[in-house]
């Protein structure tokens, strides 16, 4: 039993919440081998749709993700993990969570301060 | 300010969060016409890619789903609900979450109770 990879292109969507407070830092792709890779590693990997190749998260940032627990929805084309965020922070953007804003009638409102400045964090 | 529907082709994952337990309960796809929707009525809508069609969750169970706080994330193409589940259970299989069964070396454990049967809810 794993997830159904024959489904949607083979890309699955992955929700990523932090282990302890279930906050949901993102949600990325995984295909077949960033399955595998997360789970031979421990640490999450992703297929980046942007630049088509795997993607261990973190791996520019140090920021990666150690998995501690894998849950796949009734369809099994959807994986929820549970991980501890290296850093603190898993939004490329310096925030804790990719979900930094509120909408508010039209509105995007912060409601999380940046944890690290990305300019500092990412090579230029 | 809003979700960015020109990106993969108008359909975009939402997570949907119990607002009080921050348990994950299900993902879903909006489209611009469902996001609308949910913002007129405060009551999740989604695009059922099944059935290619505007989808109020809970219509046929009753389960509907009152949006407590939207956000939306750092590329504005991934929305998070956090809602009050009517009666209980998010799952059309029966269960609070559609993630009910952790992964574990190849097997699938459940980890809920069902809320419902799914026999007695949904019409045949």
């Amino acid at each position: 039993m794993k997830p159904d990879f024959s489904k949607h292109g083979g890309l699955l969507p992955a929700i990523v919440q932090h282990a302890s407070t279930g906050k949901v830092l993102m949600l990325a792709y995984m295909n077949e081998l960033a399955w595998e890779k997360t789970l031979e590693t421990g640490a999450a990997h992703y297929w980046s749709r942007s630049r088509q190749r795997l993607w261990l998260k973190g791996e520019e940032s140090g920021h990666t993700q150690v998995v501690k627990e894998i849950l796949l929805d009734c369809d099994l084309d959807t994986i929820l993990l549970k991980v501890e965020q290296r850093g603190g922070a898993a939004c490329h953007a310096g925030y804790e969570s990719c979900f930094y804003r509120r909408y508010e009638q039209g509105e995007l409102v912060e409601v999380e301060k940046p944890v690290f400045d990305p300019k500092e964090v990412y090579r230029k």
